[in-house]
């Protein structure tokens, strides 16, 4: 992602600066957060906490059955399905429930989304583990995301999908479920299209600029079938995808590092 | 907000570079306007325009009483809140009506909004006053804006709503209004959760990425209530962004000089 | 558009670094594309590929026909009008049809749009073909997309609108037709004003930040009538938005270099 990138120029211009102290206005900064709310921070400007008895009212805004009192919310500016993902693997592992999983168009001037995926449960211990074990699985997943500057690809893959991936893009529970992005567009057309042909799975989900994403610069689309299939499905996708996005004269890498 | 770093960066590389000068085209830069139409500018990329006599045409598309001859307009790339607080001074002291509020998912590659406000007269001197007022109060505003790499938060407080912050989000006219703004949208829930808690406030909008923002990267309420109990909730919520952001490894600086 | 300077920034940053091997993962970068489907790259990020014959079940989810077995295409990071004024000289010049037009908001961070524009043939010779002349029109329609750090303005004008500006924007085939875009939104209103007060031309389409776009920060309108009207309109137009981007103390250049 670009993000990082403009991060490092960012943190170098503010270095260089200095600003003269403020005499009203807020606590001083202290960089650290003593909130009980707190639970961690990761990659992608992420973000975790937890509500132990979250506001009558704005658990009614959410649409939150009232037998769920505390919920745990992770943030990202850079990143929609390696938080799926990770959310994946935390709700299989806790005793949550996926409340909601929401994309803003982000990513700090890049291609794609950032996202924001709420817990709950009954036991704020509960929404804290879930939300401790989903911060652990992103620098995982990120590793499956390639960026460069005209754009990124991306390649999820699971053996068994659960309810992040149901809430998010109607994943059939227990079975093998797979995503391919591309960005821009175009990129993304091609790595679905050799996805599809590649083997035989089935198409679940397609989301192009105008439909199905938040105006991001991308194509994805999911898809089911045999391990096997969907595995190989995502691996040919991503040497197309790469490849497109070399001879745009680009050099795309692994955010973190690959796992396959 | 990242888009003053930026412009600083821009600025440095476009001198060192200077171009060829062109044979074509249209007139030769002279980096001021001559205009009758251009009132002035701010920050955050803010222009402000009036229009004595708007084009019938454009005044149907806006859905415009053709009573209203002239308009004044006012534009952002960053700012949603800090204008409709300034456009709400404005309003009540001109005699204008705002005949439309527009965000846009911008901020240069921030996690926010950018703007643009319409303000309406019979007589193109109210409008033009509109426009003034509006500009002038933009840098108290954005003094409650505080922002960092990771993100921003915004809180703002009125002790007597009027039509602009009605027509953004049904604002009880004259009654005590705030709003609590957090990006990463997890910021915006903690912050949304300590303000209600705070004090015996009623909410009247949510808003996060997927419903009531333009799929920005943030959580956002507003608020109504006693005049001391709206001032306590923001003031709460404040404390409670800071420290997320804090925790995140950031230093959210106010954009110019908090009032309070 | 800020996104040419962040790219050479950058770019620079990236050389500076240098990045350690990877063991795992997928095939080493050669800065080149062996796809047969790869036609070609371009400003704006902009990418050209051909599919020969688009998998059935990706056919359906964009609504083709199934007589056309093969499609072309491009999409951009920045760019909506310049592609489609390109994609209109491609779909005069071939025998393909213009099979969707989409807009992402994107711009790298900058106030506008990317886009997406499938074309689609029976034969994927003709694909190709309209794919290679879009790309070689791109420069020359970037010459009427002024560039700075504030936002930028574009004008376009043909003489004969054809099936890509009907398909985006609605044009009456055969008939001139000319496009006015400004940003922040504010010179788009001036410069949508002045146009259409300038000559005897019909609006068209009317677009603004919550209507029309995706939620850019553009106000765009698109006009027709007689040819010699159209250019004087998108001319006077020019002068405006340059001379309230000016006011704002930018100083706004032409992306490649104008025609007119």
């Amino acid at each position: 992602m670009e993000g990082d990138l403009l991060k490092k120029i960012m943190e170098a211009v503010e270095d260089a600066g200095g600003r003269d102290e403020k005499a009203v206005g807020p606590s001083e900064a202290s960089n650290q957060c003593e909130l009980p709310e707190f639970v961690g921070a990761g990659i992608g400007d992420t973000v975790g906490l937890v509500i132990a008895n979250l506001d009558a009212s704005l658990r009614e805004k959410i649409n939150l059955d009232p037998k769920y009192r505390s919920i745990g919310i992770v943030s990202s500016r850079t990143g929609g399905a390696p938080h799926v993902m990770s959310a994946d693997t935390a709700v299989k592992a806790t005793n949550t429930i996926i409340a909601s999983v929401e994309f803003a168009r982000d990513t700090k001037g890049g291609a794609g989304h950032g996202s924001t995926i709420i817990f709950a449960s009954e036991d704020v211990s509960d929404s804290r583990r879930a939300v401790e074990v989903m911060l652990d699985e992103l620098d995982e997943n990120f590793g499956n995301v390639y960026g460069c500057d005209a754009g990124h690809i991306e390649l999820h893959y699971t053996a068994r999908a659960s309810f992040a991936l149901e809430k998010a893009w109607g994943a059939p529970i227990g079975k093998a479920f797979g995503i391919t992005v591309g960005a821009p567009p175009a990129v993304g057309m091609l790595m679905a299209d050799v996805a599809l042909k590649t083997a035989n799975v089935d198409i679940v989900t397609y989301a192009s600029p105008s439909s199905g994403t938040c105006y991001s610069s991308e194509i994805i689309i999911t898809f089911t079938g045999d391990a096997g299939a969907v595995k190989q499905a995502v691996l040919q996708a991503r040497e197309a995808g790469l490849s497109v996005l070399r001879g745009m004269g680009q050099n795309p890498l692994s955010t973190t590092s690959p796992a396959w």
